[in-house]
């Protein structure tokens, strides 16, 4: 059994992403206008969320995406950094006081309590319409219709039928206990869209058939859900309404995580060797405990 | 003397936008989710300044850069949907109670207090998404390099560096009296910028050179900081601390926007007889009393 199928998966899974960070870091870092730059308050606002880098877990999907289909890490670099600002910028604009209300993220202010909620609007405005120019700017290494195709992907994933409809919804289920069906359209919307899209448009950039990509497709929708109830597991007992946790209980929901990432991996199946680092990424982001 | 460059100027642009007006319309109507489709908060949020339609005058513009080039209003309508849906969700943010804090637009309640909040903020996001959606989605009838650049360049002109830039040093300068150099900078970025991309994209859309290209945009500048003039001078006594009017006075102000609608036309007078429509719209747009 190669080590990526076994028990040492997550080790290897922090290999792929540490050599991979500096990839998307040194990019994010180029694209993103410097904090000293006027507006500063704005730019500042902007890297907030984005540096110190987390996982970069949707870049290593865009990353582990191109190298399913043969291509590398580099080919895929224009999808992974605007899925990371369109991340960063869905994150600062859920933490809103008119939205979640949050103070905090990851154990530092949020956006809004950092530089004002006007520049926390701003920001993420900004962070949207950048993941827009950057994947463009990538033209002349990309073939111009896989990044038309990519960002009207992209787009797609980012708009009122996929993630912000779901956050909508999300906002509105808070208070009612949801059925498990809305439960999995809020997630297969507001989280399950981007990562498929963060996979297929890596893909796209490095070449991919359309049918590899609605392999691709169905597989990020399955690991985007399952990725979901692994969170909502790691927050048991926080009682979110929008919760599989709280609409099944823990066990049922995390056979449901279980079942979905069988689905996803039997889907890729053919993808061979190729995508060792794609189900090794599914596995940790389904099993993780933290 | 031809009825474009005459007094008749106004009723003529009149036609041409009333001529205009049903291509855009109906294709925004197809882009936009129907208000029916949930979340319909959402959707009913995203529509409620898109419809019943203004002027729709950077659409206008989007076809008259076509027409400059030889193109027709149908090469630009892509562009034309997608300047008109980055204006409408500027706007929407922009009366947000943390920017503008504004009830009334057009004489109707803003978004956000027709929708609330999370829904205005919502809307806006998802109206930028669809900017960029529905540009790449016309990958069918236009050529796949064109569609990339225009949508760099209307990413580029929403971004931190322009529209979003200029909005948060706007936000800044409330309260002060701002220099010459300073207003003329926050319109260059916050009106000026997407005024130009508007044409400069519909251009791009029916096969202009990079000479034309270079040249409408110059125009476009030039035309948009007029735009805002006229605006400001319209607003007269409202004792904005952001406008020309204020920091020079109205008759400065108002020969500044004539002097800089001189230039921009000077800057196309080679385009002839095909820039007529773009003509008379930069002088409708700097010359209007209402």
């Amino acid at each position: 059994m190669a080590s990526w199928e076994s028990d040492q998966v997550s080790l290897d899974v922090q290999d792929y992403i540490k050599d991979r960070l500096p990839l998307v870091d040194a990019a994010l870092e180029k694209i993103v206008p410097p904090a000293e730059e006027p507006p500063t308050a704005l730019h500042g606002a902007m890297r907030h969320l984005l540096f110190p880098s987390g996982k970069r877990f949707r870049p290593m999907l865009a990353f582990a995406g191109a190298e399913a289909v043969g291509g590398t890490a580099s080919d895929a670099l224009p999808a992974a950094c605007s899925v990371e600002l369109i991340h960063t910028y869905s994150l600062i604009h859920d933490d809103l006081p008119c939205m979640d209300d949050d103070a905090l993220r990851r154990g530092r202010p949020t956006v809004h309590i950092a530089y004002g909620e006007a520049n926390a609007v701003l920001a993420g405005d900004a962070l949207l319409a950048l993941a827009y120019e950057s994947l463009a700017e990538a033209l002349t290494d990309t073939g111009p219709e896989a990044l038309v195709l990519a960002i009207r992907d992209l787009a797609h994933a980012a708009g009122s039928r996929q993630l912000v409809g779901g956050q909508a919804d999300d906002l509105d289920a808070a208070g009612d206990d949801s059925s498990v069906e809305q439960v999995e359209s809020v997630h297969a919307r507001k989280t399950a869209a981007l990562i498929g899209a963060s996979i297929v448009c890596g893909a796209r950039l490095a070449g991919a058939s359309d049918e590899q990509l609605a392999a691709l497709h169905g597989f990020g929708y399955d690991v985007g859900i399952a990725f979901q109830i692994a969170d909502d597991l790691l927050d048991e007992g926080e009682d979110d309404p929008c919760s599989l946790v709280t609409a099944l209980g823990a066990d049922a929901a995390r056979a449901r995580a279980n079942d979905l990432l069988d689905e996803a991996l039997e889907g890729i199946a053919s993808f061979g060797e190729a995508a060792k680092p794609l189900r090794a990424l599914a596995r940790f982001a389904v099993k993780r405990t933290q």
